[in-house]
């Protein structure tokens, strides 16, 4: 259990991380409407992003364990092509 | 005016664009709480990915055009070690 | 098979785009010994990354429809994880 | 000297990297060829993709350095928003 993944998450942990992924998009907010100093707003940025990718990890790999895996035989293939497509658009954001 | 680039942004459209990101990230929280279709809450995390992306762009720009531009000549060079180490930062994620 | 997504790629198919890469590589070293005004050598680079892209994501398909929907069900949880690691470095770069 | 950022690199730098990059790209190719295990050859295309990225930061701060700031002031608006468009077609991939 200790060594888990870090992007493995469950209901309440993924419910957490999107709470604090707001609160730091309203502080990059509050850092533009304040004119901080640009390059504290991008490491704002990119703290909220490295969350959200975090999290889609944690949704990737809820998929691809609840839907890929357990999907009727005859299911798995078009849940795999979705999850694939999906990988796709976070790749190009 | 009419074609500028997409990041480009005044202070004010920077705040509306922040305040939308953070309608898309409780929208997030929403599906989730709610076990909506992993993938529908990608393409909405993708969303917000996307917008965050532009709006540091519209940073970059503004740094560069306002800081690293206009820097007395001898601090210039400092100036754009930050841009240059915000953007690997940006990159990496 | 029109439509087939862009990343769905025979053998053959990775093996072409793996040379084409090969060769956008060497195109950008030559335009850097040749001293090519930097932008455009940026977008060089640029398109070797988004066709390594494109190739990272077919073998994902490859790997999600041949290991993780075909393993043993007792195997398939951790060829999954396999693959949802393997993402978290694509995303981070 | 010696805590200089990893991305800064001289002419002769740039090419060793590039050739290094080639190397791995060709790695790559003879990985898809022999069939080999495709977590093992995306682990492999992360890390040419990892190498392109920090020779694509360090053309950029040569771009911002070299040309940003030694252009003639009424020029240099124009290398600004050449530099920003570039970073974002790196980070859209």
């Amino acid at each position: 259990m200790g060594n888990q993944p870090g992007y493995k998450a469950s209901k309440d942990q993924l419910l957490n991380r999107l709470h604090r992924v707001e609160g730091q998009v309203r502080g990059v907010t509050r850092m533009v409407d304040e004119e901080r100093y640009c390059i504290d707003v991008l490491t704002q940025i990119h703290a909220a992003q490295a969350a959200l990718d975090q999290i889609a990890l944690g949704l990737l790999d809820d998929h691809v364990h609840n839907c890929v895996e357990r999907a009727a035989p005859g299911e798995r293939p078009e849940k795999s092509d979705e999850l694939v497509a999906a990988v796709g658009r976070l790749l190009k954001r």
